[in-house]
Protein backbone atom coordinates (compact mmCIF):
# COMPACT_ATOMS: atom_id res chain seq x y z
CA UNK A 1 0.00 0.00 0.00
CA UNK A 2 2.20 2.63 -0.97
CA UNK A 3 -0.29 5.89 -1.08
CA UNK A 4 -0.98 4.67 2.33
CA UNK A 5 2.41 4.69 3.55
CA UNK A 6 3.46 7.59 1.78
CA UNK A 7 0.19 9.81 3.71
CA UNK A 8 1.50 8.16 6.92
CA UNK A 9 5.07 9.45 5.95
CA UNK A 10 3.77 12.79 5.57
CA UNK A 11 1.35 12.85 8.54
CA UNK A 12 4.58 11.81 11.14
CA UNK A 13 6.72 14.31 9.20
CA UNK A 14 4.14 16.84 9.55
CA UNK A 15 3.48 15.78 13.45
CA UNK A 16 7.35 16.57 14.03
CA UNK A 17 7.51 20.12 13.11
CA UNK A 18 4.62 20.89 14.30
CA UNK A 19 6.14 19.81 17.53
CA UNK A 20 9.35 21.75 16.50
CA UNK A 21 7.45 25.04 15.91
CA UNK A 22 5.80 24.79 19.43
CA UNK A 23 9.61 24.00 21.32
CA UNK A 24 11.19 26.50 19.50
CA UNK A 25 7.99 29.40 19.98
CA UNK A 26 8.32 28.29 23.58
CA UNK A 27 11.83 28.07 24.40
CA UNK A 28 13.94 29.70 21.43
CA UNK A 29 16.11 27.49 19.12
CA UNK A 30 18.89 26.99 21.10
CA UNK A 31 17.75 26.26 24.37
CA UNK A 32 15.54 23.44 22.61
CA UNK A 33 17.26 20.06 22.22
CA UNK A 34 16.33 17.28 19.87
CA UNK A 35 15.15 15.45 22.83
CA UNK A 36 12.46 18.00 23.69
CA UNK A 37 10.96 18.33 20.55
CA UNK A 38 10.68 14.05 20.44
CA UNK A 39 9.07 14.15 23.26
CA UNK A 40 7.34 16.76 21.99
CA UNK A 41 6.77 14.62 19.19
CA UNK A 42 5.47 11.70 21.34
CA UNK A 43 7.87 9.80 19.16
CA UNK A 44 10.47 7.35 19.63
CA UNK A 45 13.95 8.43 19.20
CA UNK A 46 14.40 5.87 16.24
CA UNK A 47 11.56 6.47 14.42
CA UNK A 48 12.42 10.46 14.91
CA UNK A 49 15.42 10.16 13.52
CA UNK A 50 14.09 8.07 9.80
CA UNK A 51 12.61 12.12 9.32
CA UNK A 52 14.84 14.74 10.67
CA UNK A 53 18.66 14.10 11.37
CA UNK A 54 19.09 17.56 13.16
CA UNK A 55 17.73 21.35 14.29
CA UNK A 56 19.10 23.02 11.30
CA UNK A 57 17.13 20.32 9.30
CA UNK A 58 14.03 21.21 11.09
CA UNK A 59 14.55 24.73 10.78
CA UNK A 60 14.86 24.62 7.46
CA UNK A 61 12.22 22.21 6.98
CA UNK A 62 10.21 24.59 8.71
CA UNK A 63 11.26 27.97 6.69
CA UNK A 64 10.29 25.63 3.26
CA UNK A 65 6.94 24.76 3.45
CA UNK A 66 6.14 28.36 4.92
CA UNK A 67 8.24 29.92 2.32
CA UNK A 68 6.02 27.82 -0.36
CA UNK A 69 3.07 29.34 1.38
CA UNK A 70 4.09 32.80 1.11
CA UNK A 71 5.57 32.43 -2.90
CA UNK A 72 1.89 30.85 -3.58
CA UNK A 73 0.14 33.55 -2.15
CA UNK A 74 2.77 36.57 -3.65
CA UNK A 75 2.11 34.66 -7.28
CA UNK A 76 -1.68 34.62 -7.08
CA UNK A 77 -1.69 38.64 -5.84
CA UNK A 78 0.69 38.52 -9.13
CA UNK A 79 -1.93 37.37 -11.71
CA UNK A 80 -4.16 39.92 -10.37
CA UNK A 81 -5.37 42.20 -13.18
CA UNK A 82 -5.88 45.45 -12.95
CA UNK A 83 -2.51 45.41 -11.00
CA UNK A 84 -4.28 46.70 -7.30
CA UNK A 85 -2.58 50.25 -5.78
CA UNK A 86 0.60 49.11 -4.27
CA UNK A 87 -0.61 50.26 -0.78
CA UNK A 88 -3.73 47.51 -1.53
CA UNK A 89 -1.24 44.82 -2.57
CA UNK A 90 0.84 45.90 1.02
CA UNK A 91 -2.22 45.52 2.73
CA UNK A 92 -2.84 41.58 1.40
CA UNK A 93 0.45 40.82 2.25
CA UNK A 94 0.23 41.89 5.26
CA UNK A 95 -3.35 40.60 5.70
CA UNK A 96 -1.33 36.98 5.18
CA UNK A 97 1.34 37.75 7.53
CA UNK A 98 -1.56 38.61 10.44
CA UNK A 99 -3.12 35.25 9.45
CA UNK A 100 0.32 32.99 9.76
CA UNK A 101 0.50 34.91 13.04
CA UNK A 102 -2.97 33.91 14.58
CA UNK A 103 -2.56 30.70 12.76
CA UNK A 104 0.61 29.48 14.45
CA UNK A 105 4.15 30.90 15.36
CA UNK A 106 6.48 30.66 12.45
CA UNK A 107 6.90 34.10 12.09
CA UNK A 108 8.29 34.19 15.41
CA UNK A 109 10.78 31.81 14.66
CA UNK A 110 11.46 33.80 11.12
CA UNK A 111 13.23 36.11 13.19
CA UNK A 112 15.20 33.57 14.97
CA UNK A 113 16.38 31.94 11.92
CA UNK A 114 17.48 35.60 11.11
CA UNK A 115 19.34 35.65 13.81
CA UNK A 116 20.88 32.26 13.20
CA UNK A 117 22.02 32.56 10.19
CA UNK A 118 24.30 36.18 11.28
CA UNK A 119 26.37 33.37 12.31
CA UNK A 120 25.28 29.86 10.62
CA UNK A 121 26.69 29.36 7.11
CA UNK A 122 24.45 27.07 6.39
CA UNK A 123 21.58 28.68 7.94
CA UNK A 124 22.74 32.02 6.12
CA UNK A 125 22.66 29.98 2.74
CA UNK A 126 18.90 29.10 3.04
CA UNK A 127 17.69 32.27 3.92
CA UNK A 128 19.75 33.89 1.22
CA UNK A 129 17.83 31.58 -1.04
CA UNK A 130 14.14 31.62 0.18
CA UNK A 131 14.08 35.39 0.78
CA UNK A 132 15.76 36.52 -2.78
CA UNK A 133 12.97 33.88 -4.00
CA UNK A 134 10.26 36.37 -1.85
CA UNK A 135 11.82 39.45 -2.81
CA UNK A 136 11.66 38.32 -6.71
CA UNK A 137 8.39 38.25 -6.27
CA UNK A 138 8.57 42.28 -5.11
CA UNK A 139 10.51 42.78 -8.13
CA UNK A 140 7.90 42.00 -10.64
CA UNK A 141 5.36 43.61 -8.69
CA UNK A 142 7.43 46.66 -9.08
CA UNK A 143 7.58 45.61 -12.66
CA UNK A 144 3.93 45.43 -12.37
CA UNK A 145 3.41 48.87 -10.89
CA UNK A 146 5.96 50.32 -13.70
CA UNK A 147 3.72 48.98 -16.66
CA UNK A 148 0.47 50.54 -14.89
CA UNK A 149 1.53 54.10 -14.25
CA UNK A 150 2.13 53.42 -10.31
CA UNK A 151 5.35 54.57 -10.69
CA UNK A 152 7.97 56.50 -12.96
CA UNK A 153 8.70 54.86 -16.11
CA UNK A 154 12.35 55.19 -15.27
CA UNK A 155 11.95 53.46 -11.80
CA UNK A 156 14.63 50.73 -11.25
CA UNK A 157 12.22 48.05 -10.51
CA UNK A 158 14.76 45.82 -8.24
CA UNK A 159 15.33 48.75 -5.58
CA UNK A 160 11.77 49.41 -5.73
CA UNK A 161 10.81 46.15 -4.70
CA UNK A 162 13.56 45.62 -2.25
CA UNK A 163 11.71 48.65 -0.37
CA UNK A 164 8.47 46.70 -0.78
CA UNK A 165 10.26 44.11 0.78
CA UNK A 166 11.86 46.29 3.46
CA UNK A 167 8.35 47.88 4.64
CA UNK A 168 6.98 43.90 4.85
CA UNK A 169 9.96 42.97 6.69
CA UNK A 170 9.71 46.35 9.03
CA UNK A 171 6.27 45.50 9.69
CA UNK A 172 7.35 41.79 11.12
CA UNK A 173 9.77 42.97 13.10
CA UNK A 174 7.58 45.93 14.72
CA UNK A 175 4.69 43.85 14.98
CA UNK A 176 6.46 41.37 16.76
CA UNK A 177 9.09 43.02 18.62
CA UNK A 178 7.92 46.31 19.47
CA UNK A 179 4.30 46.94 19.20
CA UNK A 180 1.53 49.23 19.25
CA UNK A 181 1.47 48.96 15.62
CA UNK A 182 -1.31 47.18 13.24
CA UNK A 183 -2.57 45.96 10.03
CA UNK A 184 -4.39 49.54 9.52
CA UNK A 185 -2.26 51.54 11.09
CA UNK A 186 0.88 50.63 9.02
CA UNK A 187 -0.54 50.61 5.70
CA UNK A 188 -2.58 53.94 6.52
CA UNK A 189 1.24 55.04 7.17
CA UNK A 190 2.70 53.54 3.79
CA UNK A 191 -0.75 55.07 1.94
CA UNK A 192 0.46 58.70 3.25
CA UNK A 193 4.22 58.26 2.81
CA UNK A 194 3.13 57.16 -1.17
CA UNK A 195 0.93 59.98 -1.58
CA UNK A 196 -0.99 57.27 -3.23
CA UNK A 197 -4.73 55.85 -2.88
CA UNK B 1 41.92 59.61 42.66
CA UNK B 2 38.57 58.90 41.83
CA UNK B 3 38.49 60.75 37.94
CA UNK B 4 41.73 57.58 37.14
CA UNK B 5 39.38 55.05 38.70
CA UNK B 6 36.72 55.84 37.04
CA UNK B 7 38.37 55.76 33.42
CA UNK B 8 39.75 52.80 34.28
CA UNK B 9 36.58 51.05 35.08
CA UNK B 10 35.27 52.63 31.71
CA UNK B 11 38.05 51.29 29.55
CA UNK B 12 37.84 47.71 31.56
CA UNK B 13 34.06 47.60 30.53
CA UNK B 14 34.28 49.03 27.31
CA UNK B 15 37.44 45.91 26.83
CA UNK B 16 34.77 43.18 28.18
CA UNK B 17 31.65 44.34 25.70
CA UNK B 18 34.24 44.25 22.45
CA UNK B 19 35.42 41.00 23.41
CA UNK B 20 32.02 40.29 23.36
CA UNK B 21 30.59 41.65 20.45
CA UNK B 22 34.03 39.68 18.89
CA UNK B 23 32.69 36.46 20.26
CA UNK B 24 28.69 36.53 19.29
CA UNK B 25 29.42 38.05 15.95
CA UNK B 26 31.75 34.82 15.69
CA UNK B 27 29.66 32.10 17.18
CA UNK B 28 26.57 33.42 17.99
CA UNK B 29 25.04 34.54 21.22
CA UNK B 30 23.95 30.98 22.33
CA UNK B 31 27.06 29.35 21.59
CA UNK B 32 29.21 31.91 23.17
CA UNK B 33 30.17 31.03 26.91
CA UNK B 34 31.01 33.22 29.70
CA UNK B 35 34.60 31.20 29.93
CA UNK B 36 34.93 32.81 25.85
CA UNK B 37 34.21 36.01 26.81
CA UNK B 38 36.08 35.96 29.96
CA UNK B 39 39.54 34.61 27.89
CA UNK B 40 38.59 36.92 24.84
CA UNK B 41 38.70 39.91 27.21
CA UNK B 42 42.12 38.61 28.81
CA UNK B 43 40.32 39.05 32.29
CA UNK B 44 40.65 36.95 35.34
CA UNK B 45 37.26 35.56 36.15
CA UNK B 46 37.27 37.72 39.79
CA UNK B 47 37.91 41.18 37.62
CA UNK B 48 35.49 39.67 35.12
CA UNK B 49 32.20 39.35 37.39
CA UNK B 50 32.49 42.75 38.87
CA UNK B 51 31.83 44.23 35.78
CA UNK B 52 29.07 41.90 34.58
CA UNK B 53 27.27 39.26 35.96
CA UNK B 54 25.24 36.99 32.42
CA UNK B 55 25.21 37.04 28.96
CA UNK B 56 22.24 39.01 28.67
CA UNK B 57 23.59 42.09 31.23
CA UNK B 58 26.51 42.02 28.27
CA UNK B 59 23.62 42.00 25.31
CA UNK B 60 21.88 44.96 26.92
CA UNK B 61 24.64 46.77 27.83
CA UNK B 62 25.80 46.57 23.97
CA UNK B 63 22.62 47.62 22.53
CA UNK B 64 22.35 50.29 25.13
CA UNK B 65 25.63 51.94 23.66
CA UNK B 66 24.86 51.36 20.41
CA UNK B 67 21.20 52.71 20.47
CA UNK B 68 22.73 55.63 22.52
CA UNK B 69 25.06 56.24 19.15
CA UNK B 70 21.80 56.25 16.68
CA UNK B 71 19.31 58.11 18.46
CA UNK B 72 21.69 60.56 18.91
CA UNK B 73 22.54 60.97 14.94
CA UNK B 74 18.62 61.09 14.61
CA UNK B 75 17.98 63.87 17.27
CA UNK B 76 20.57 65.89 14.97
CA UNK B 77 19.00 65.14 11.83
CA UNK B 78 15.96 65.97 13.44
CA UNK B 79 17.20 69.39 13.98
CA UNK B 80 18.38 69.89 10.42
CA UNK B 81 16.90 73.13 9.03
CA UNK B 82 14.86 72.95 6.50
CA UNK B 83 13.95 69.56 6.98
CA UNK B 84 15.64 67.50 4.13
CA UNK B 85 13.45 65.37 1.70
CA UNK B 86 12.19 61.96 3.11
CA UNK B 87 14.51 60.31 1.02
CA UNK B 88 17.43 62.27 1.68
CA UNK B 89 16.93 61.79 5.33
CA UNK B 90 16.80 57.78 4.97
CA UNK B 91 20.30 58.12 3.05
CA UNK B 92 21.54 59.79 5.57
CA UNK B 93 20.17 57.03 8.11
CA UNK B 94 20.83 54.07 5.99
CA UNK B 95 25.11 55.97 5.82
CA UNK B 96 24.97 55.55 9.42
CA UNK B 97 23.87 51.85 9.47
CA UNK B 98 26.78 51.37 6.69
CA UNK B 99 29.31 53.37 8.67
CA UNK B 100 28.70 50.77 11.76
CA UNK B 101 28.63 47.97 9.24
CA UNK B 102 32.44 48.75 8.00
CA UNK B 103 33.48 49.71 11.66
CA UNK B 104 32.36 46.51 13.76
CA UNK B 105 29.70 43.62 14.34
CA UNK B 106 26.79 45.12 16.18
CA UNK B 107 24.49 45.68 13.52
CA UNK B 108 24.53 41.70 13.19
CA UNK B 109 24.50 41.12 17.18
CA UNK B 110 21.14 43.63 16.40
CA UNK B 111 19.07 40.48 14.95
CA UNK B 112 20.74 37.68 16.89
CA UNK B 113 19.03 39.85 19.65
CA UNK B 114 15.42 40.41 17.48
CA UNK B 115 15.81 36.87 17.68
CA UNK B 116 16.66 36.44 21.28
CA UNK B 117 13.52 38.54 21.99
CA UNK B 118 10.73 36.26 20.45
CA UNK B 119 11.25 34.14 23.37
CA UNK B 120 13.35 35.96 26.32
CA UNK B 121 10.98 38.46 28.14
CA UNK B 122 13.56 40.73 29.70
CA UNK B 123 15.45 40.89 26.15
CA UNK B 124 12.09 41.42 24.42
CA UNK B 125 11.00 44.09 27.02
CA UNK B 126 14.69 46.00 26.06
CA UNK B 127 14.09 45.97 22.61
CA UNK B 128 10.90 47.07 23.15
CA UNK B 129 11.83 49.60 24.71
CA UNK B 130 15.19 50.93 22.79
CA UNK B 131 13.54 50.31 19.19
CA UNK B 132 10.56 52.02 20.78
CA UNK B 133 12.71 55.25 20.87
CA UNK B 134 14.08 55.12 17.60
CA UNK B 135 10.09 55.17 16.02
CA UNK B 136 9.75 57.79 18.62
CA UNK B 137 12.55 59.64 16.26
CA UNK B 138 10.96 58.46 12.93
CA UNK B 139 7.47 59.61 14.12
CA UNK B 140 8.89 63.15 14.61
CA UNK B 141 10.24 63.05 11.41
CA UNK B 142 7.08 62.49 10.14
CA UNK B 143 5.51 65.08 11.87
CA UNK B 144 8.24 67.50 10.41
CA UNK B 145 7.22 66.57 7.31
CA UNK B 146 4.10 66.82 7.36
CA UNK B 147 4.79 70.70 8.33
CA UNK B 148 7.03 71.00 5.30
CA UNK B 149 4.28 69.80 3.14
CA UNK B 150 5.88 66.26 1.94
CA UNK B 151 3.40 64.68 3.51
CA UNK B 152 -0.80 65.10 3.40
CA UNK B 153 -1.85 67.51 5.75
CA UNK B 154 -4.05 64.77 7.45
CA UNK B 155 -1.63 62.05 7.54
CA UNK B 156 -1.26 60.00 10.42
CA UNK B 157 2.87 60.87 11.58
CA UNK B 158 2.75 57.64 13.62
CA UNK B 159 1.85 54.92 10.82
CA UNK B 160 4.11 57.22 8.31
CA UNK B 161 6.49 57.19 11.16
CA UNK B 162 6.46 53.11 11.83
CA UNK B 163 6.47 52.88 7.73
CA UNK B 164 10.16 55.24 7.69
CA UNK B 165 11.50 52.82 10.56
CA UNK B 166 10.21 49.47 8.47
CA UNK B 167 12.21 50.76 5.09
CA UNK B 168 15.21 50.95 7.43
CA UNK B 169 14.61 47.32 9.31
CA UNK B 170 14.22 45.89 6.45
CA UNK B 171 17.10 47.73 4.58
CA UNK B 172 19.38 46.00 7.39
CA UNK B 173 18.01 42.81 6.96
CA UNK B 174 18.42 42.85 3.60
CA UNK B 175 21.96 43.80 3.29
CA UNK B 176 22.88 41.77 6.24
CA UNK B 177 20.68 38.79 5.18
CA UNK B 178 19.72 38.61 1.51
CA UNK B 179 22.53 40.33 -0.33
CA UNK B 180 22.43 42.11 -3.71
CA UNK B 181 21.51 45.51 -2.27
CA UNK B 182 23.70 48.29 -1.47
CA UNK B 183 22.25 51.55 -0.09
CA UNK B 184 22.59 53.40 -3.54
CA UNK B 185 19.71 51.23 -5.02
CA UNK B 186 17.70 51.06 -2.50
CA UNK B 187 17.94 54.84 -1.63
CA UNK B 188 16.78 55.34 -5.55
CA UNK B 189 14.08 52.47 -5.10
CA UNK B 190 12.50 54.22 -1.85
CA UNK B 191 12.80 57.76 -4.24
CA UNK B 192 10.73 55.86 -6.72
CA UNK B 193 8.39 54.55 -4.86
CA UNK B 194 7.58 57.84 -2.60
CA UNK B 195 7.61 59.62 -6.11
CA UNK B 196 9.36 62.23 -4.32
CA UNK B 197 13.23 63.85 -4.77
Amino acid sequence: MPRVSEAHLAARRQQILDAAVRCFTRNGFHQTSMQDVIKEADLSVGAFYRYFKSKNELIMAIAGTKISEVTGILDHLLTLDPMPPLPVFLDQVISQVEATLAADQTVRIAVQVWGEATHDDEVAEVVRDVYGRIRERMVRIAERAKDSGQLPADADAFGVGAAIFGLIQGYILQRILVGSVNQQIYVEGVRSLLGKV
